[in-house]
């Protein structure tokens, strides 16, 4: 039997809201900050975990979520998620259960992000076992994919204090070798953990086909290991961040072959890792 | 019976390493970068959690969390906390174990962090029951506060891509009103949750009376709903940022009644709640 997509809901809640503050002068005045709110995911009526979320893409969050901590295989298998913000409440309908739920999510790992993380699992597990596509970046690909970013509309913009990310696809470009690299999502969230989940709930929403061409995600966090890991997870081989990496960060690019371009801002960049697919143009520089 | 305060080891590790890179020019160079490795905590035997850590301060870190998630009420519950790096784990040792552990740690919320950030328990439980203390900074010791943290030497600033914060208190100031505010810890960590732990780890260490003045915290992360919560739970009713504020930060913040001053830099800031907490001196702006 060959199951279909998820039906999922349309939930829409306000990025931002509006707070007074005083500043430097003693004057008053009002400023956007962003919404913050708290998601309980249930699972076949089970409840499995609290998110603390933006809420601008919530079904696809919650569904990355499930991938990403590998509770699910594919978005096939989930049959419905429903979200409604009057209860802040995620509901999950899967097709079969997900086997093992409760031995499976006993294990915490509190990982880096910003803060303390949770993955279930075994960080690490399986991360030899996966086969990165061979994607290869010119450089001025990424110039236009970090320019790509600089012009995008964003919660940032107004009222800082979230983080973004996106998921690029690199196309062949023209004879002079120029940058052709085209986002197909932009996700924002307080935490970046949601932010890269949501692409992952993303890209499993696509239709087989869609996504032609090396996959190359873009963050303005730091370049963690888990989020190294939940990139190769997805397909992706080549990482950029407007920030730095980790040193864990930095062990599993090496070892899956990732390349991890970190401090990439206008036309400066650092390559920590997998140099190999990025195709150098010094001309550009 | 008094108990004293816990035995610590004191373990040392590299906290940033060397990697070769190649830049925008396609010339090959070393970077630092920070260190990341795990921690598992054992409590009396027993695995608790395995935290993400830079590794500068672990026992302090350890503790802190201990503290912070509310497994223990003070530090002189623990007797002592021996950090082997050799095996990257933290044997924690109590006087009388941890009541019904099993149950409280079984709950789990997963916060803002930058990531998806674990705290046990209920994360605003208690929080109406919080008595900040009276603490009054002026607008002067905001500035030599923030000042003091541009000086300060730090992994940061060789390595990048780790968040620092640090306690003050604040003096009595002198006659025209001048800053003074003394720096006593200053911590970083790859998580920022690691090192707001550290500190409360810090100050559960210190002798009574040796605190002194109204407390502030600093960190250069956003403040979110747990940091805002957990300076409150550390006695601490100001709290500094370089960066932003999230809308739960904002809504704990008010609610408790906690200064909270955000994109703190040079002589600007913005304080978004609690501002008679702060004494303005618009001359200085």
């Amino acid at each position: 039997m060959t199951r279909g997509l998820p039906r999922l809901s349309s939930a829409r809640a306000p990025l931002t809201r509006e707070v007074e503050v005083i500043d430097e002068h003693g004057e008053r005045g009002m400023v956007s900050i962003p919404a913050e709110r708290d998601l309980t995911v249930y699972v076949d009526r089970r409840e499995l975990v609290t998110l603390m979320t933006l809420g601008a893409q919530p079904e696809l969050l919650v569904l990355g979520y499930l991938l990403n901590q590998r509770l699910i295989e594919s978005a096939a298998d989930v049959e419905s998620i429903t979200v409604d913000w009057d209860v802040n409440a995620a509901a999950v309908k899967t097709h079969a259960g997900i086997d093992r739920i409760e031995e499976r999510t006993a294990k915490k790992v509190v990982t880096t992000g910003c803060g303390q993380g949770s993955v279930f699992g075994e960080l690490m597990a399986g991360i030899d076992r996966l086969e990165l596509p061979d994607t290869r970046m010119r450089q001025s690909q990424l110039y236009a994919l970090v320019n790509a970013i600089r012009l995008q509309e964003s919660t940032y913009k107004s009222a800082g204090s979230v983080h973004g990310c996106a998921l690029f696809t690199l196309g062949e470009g023209g004879e002079r070798g120029e940058g052709d690299a085209r986002m197909h999502c932009f996700v924002e969230d307080v935490g970046r953990h949601n932010a890269i989940d949501t692409i992952a709930g993303w890209i499993a929403m696509q239709p087989p086909g869609q996504l032609e061409g090396g996959r190359v995600f873009y963050t303005t966090g730091r370049l963690t290991s888990e989020m190294v890991i939940k990139s190769a997870q997805m397909g992706v081989a080549i990482v950029v961040s407007r920030s730095g990496i980790t040193q864990m960060g930095h062990e599993v690019a090496t070892r899956v072959g990732l390349c991890a371009i970190g401090r990439a801002t206008n036309k400066r960049f650092v390559c920590y890792a997998g140099a190999q697919r990025l195709v150098l143009q010094p001309g550009l520089a």
